[in-house]
């Protein structure tokens, strides 16, 4: 359990420290549940009201909510960023020791630099690169003259195939595999011929890859993820897509081949895209969305039908199914 | 393959044997693929057809269908029940032995139960503890301080980070994740700050989790499956998801975080469960539903549209479009 | 890289080799992108406007495009399928070294080829069978008495259970798993009575498995792919689906349990099949669909909303709850 003192967690953050300096701070949690030596936050005003029960040590706040606040607050403009960067420094996961691990079985061409960590059971292939820092948890295969930058973390399981790059600080979850091939055949009379996808996979720096996300290589030229691109888990982003800096991708979400989405765009989890689309920057999709068509403008946009209990679903369901008839008999309706 | 005589067979379910107990049973089969050494069972009145030519050693069936059954009964009140239990005796999944492979990697504090099997390639975190008679097979790795529990069995390749724990008889399906970082984020000037997903992953006994499952560690908290939850294949849990005694989820499903959902639910294929919503126990959704609002009523629920040709689909999608303008004009002409 | 010269590649796709035979072709690009080394295509007419712009070395074409092609043309009469074709000569993948590495751990029963390639990491269980020129890259698990047939490529890995059989020149993509159990229990007072799925499954020649597909193993009898299938990533096949020969499904589609697909079917992304059914042949299905009952008739189908922006759809989201009643309003106008 890593622990700061109460001081140390206010400069962290960028705030005054109210208090007792010296106080030491064990961790972060919620309003209601922060015990004596942990702190909270307030980032969202619907729960303003568990504030004034709270029996945190000190309470991450906006100076709107200081008056309201039993304990030491530590007054920011942004809580939820706040948050987020305290939350760093009290990560319980586990630090990788620099080195490789003898069971790990990396090809002679390959270079990994000395403060990198492999962990057991890697495979790193010829003339690829692992960068300073950067940490491989067990099972992570490296293929064929991947090249992987500094402070990266590839979990446990990972597949990077041939000419994959990642630049600095990506993060890739478990199972993930980039540089898979693109879905690319070509019909003939005796079946389907596949096309070579010779490609290969680009991700820019300060990126995150969900677990069990696949990302393939492209058909001729490279599938790209810009800089600052934040992929959730069992996302399928395929050959030759390009997603803008900043775009966040949440779960379960698919890209089909050669769309490019802008840039600093949400999607939000379970939607589709189809493929050669042009998504504009700033495009937001709300959750299970099929978008079969470019968007040229920012904005939200949506597919679908709202749920509802699934005996008046169904009656609704089967008028979908007459809808086309129904606008002609209301236009007959309207002549008369 | 295992074999068994039909004394034996009927003793497992608890019935009576009808026919020749020292009769050889080799296996199980549907009523009109059974051999005269397998069983058959009858457990769906439509198949009920089928009984009158079936070759089979003995029909596990219910009382009511006796008389219409040519071979020797097995009368059991749930056939399907007792079909269930007697198909783990027809096992056709290798027995690992006890023992590590030498090829496996264990950290030194780690403790592993001396009736335990750990294949192949496995790697075992520092402090992690696995139970007695738990099985991982090739490749499996268990981050540090990650607790498996008594009976479980993790197939190839499965991911458990850091500080996840699994109760006792749960099975895990190769590829799948457990414990990976939420997918928290916030929004900052210069891109996307990550939250460390400092919370861990609680599961139950007696739970299944599918292939390529992933299963997100909380935030603050845990993420939680009671006990008696099944999962199959390729559904993402985000983090600090609870999932309630004997829920079934089937593939593909997305759960989103903060989502609780009740005890006893059922949730079908790619169905997706928007965050922070509240799901009553005993709640049914039918397949691809999108559920983006809280629960509090037991029963089923649904979105979507039914299915049709494309071309007739087409036209109603695009009425669809109007649809609140139909509403308009049909209220205009009922003013008329 | 690998390098042809352009008689080579006349002769490859069968075309007559109009320009400098003896010159060295470097590889296959756009119209808009190749350079003067390498070979252009034009498969879409949408394309012929970047043909007369065009500084590739030749272009692959139809006849009727023969006479605005600036350079050397190599006339076929389907430019994608050559294209396809040519692809394979310009592989960038890297080709390994039959034998099998140190630190792979095989069977004493299983039996591997000796053209054969097997990775570091690899595990092959008892009696399982690799065929001559197959290649397990590192970390596949294969299954005791799993066979893997001749000429196959299994990515980095892979998880076959046991008793699963794949033809000749099957490919199978990174973290992909077959043979996982079907998601059957039956329910008992107790909770869940999970059902051993004793089947296995088989898999034809010439098959493609996308990176993090999943295909669950029969329960009684065995899950079968014909040959010619092509799958795409995240797809999910669960047990006793029969899927027939030249199918294609794309990424992240999920067919339920013992559902039968006809031959020549195209499966778009995201879509659902529930359980039980029966798809024709040459069926084609749009993406993201829900197929809830059987196909007779070859065809496209389809269901799901047209997208919108989300204040648009919203509006009409709503309205589709009030479908049912606003038919019989319509209903009620007519009479008068």
């Amino acid at each position: 359990m890593p622990e700061l003192t109460l001081g140390a967690v206010a400069q962290a953050i960028g705030a005054e420290c109210a208090g007792d300096a010296a106080c030491v701070i064990t961790g972060i949690h919620t309003l209601q549940q922060a015990g004596p030596s942990e702190i909270a936050f307030l980032a969202n005003g619907a729960y303003r009201r568990h504030l004034k029960e709270t029996r945190a040590a000190a309470v991450i706040l906006a100076a709107g909510f200081a008056d309201e606040c039993p304990v030491p607050c530590l007054v920011v403009a942004n809580p939820y960023l706040a948050y987020a960067r305290l939350s760093q420094l009290f990560s319980t996961m586990p630090v990788a020791k620099a080195g490789i691990h003898p069971s790990a079985v990396i090809a002679p061409t390959a270079r990994v630099a000395a403060t990198a960590a492999i962990g057991p059971r890697c495979v790193i292939g010829e003339h690829a690169v692992i960068g300073e820092r950067t940490v491989l948890q067990p099972g992570v295969v490296i293929g064929d003259r991947s090249r992987v930058g500094a402070g990266c973390l590839l979990h446990a399981n990972v597949t990077l195939y041939h000419d994959v790059q990642l630049g600095d600080r990506v993060t890739v979850h478990g199972s993930a595999v980039i540089g898979s091939d693109g879905f690319g055949f070509a019909s003939s009379p005796e079946g389907w011929v596949k096309i070579a996808q010779n490609g290969g996979v680009r991700i820019g720096s300060d990126v995150e890859i969900g677990a069990g996300t696949t990302i393939d290589r492209g058909a001729l030229d490279d599938t790209v993820l810009e800089d600052g691109v934040i992929v959730d888990n069992q996302v399928q982003i395929a050959h030759n897509v390009r997603i803008g800096q900043g775009t966040a991708i949440a779960g379960c979400t698919a890209i089909a081949g050669s769309t490019r989405i802008g840039k600093g765009c949400t999607i939000a989890g379970g939607v589709g895209i189809t493929g050669h689309l042009t998504i504009a920057d700033n495009v937001h999709i709300t959750a299970m969305s099929l978008i079969s068509k470019s968007i040229d403008e920012p904005g939200a946009y949506s597919s679908g039908t709202a749920m509802a209990p699934t005996q008046e679903w169904r009656k609704n369901a089967v008028r979908f199914l007459q809808l086309d008839q129904l606008f002609r008999r209301v236009s007959a309706l309207e002549k008369k």
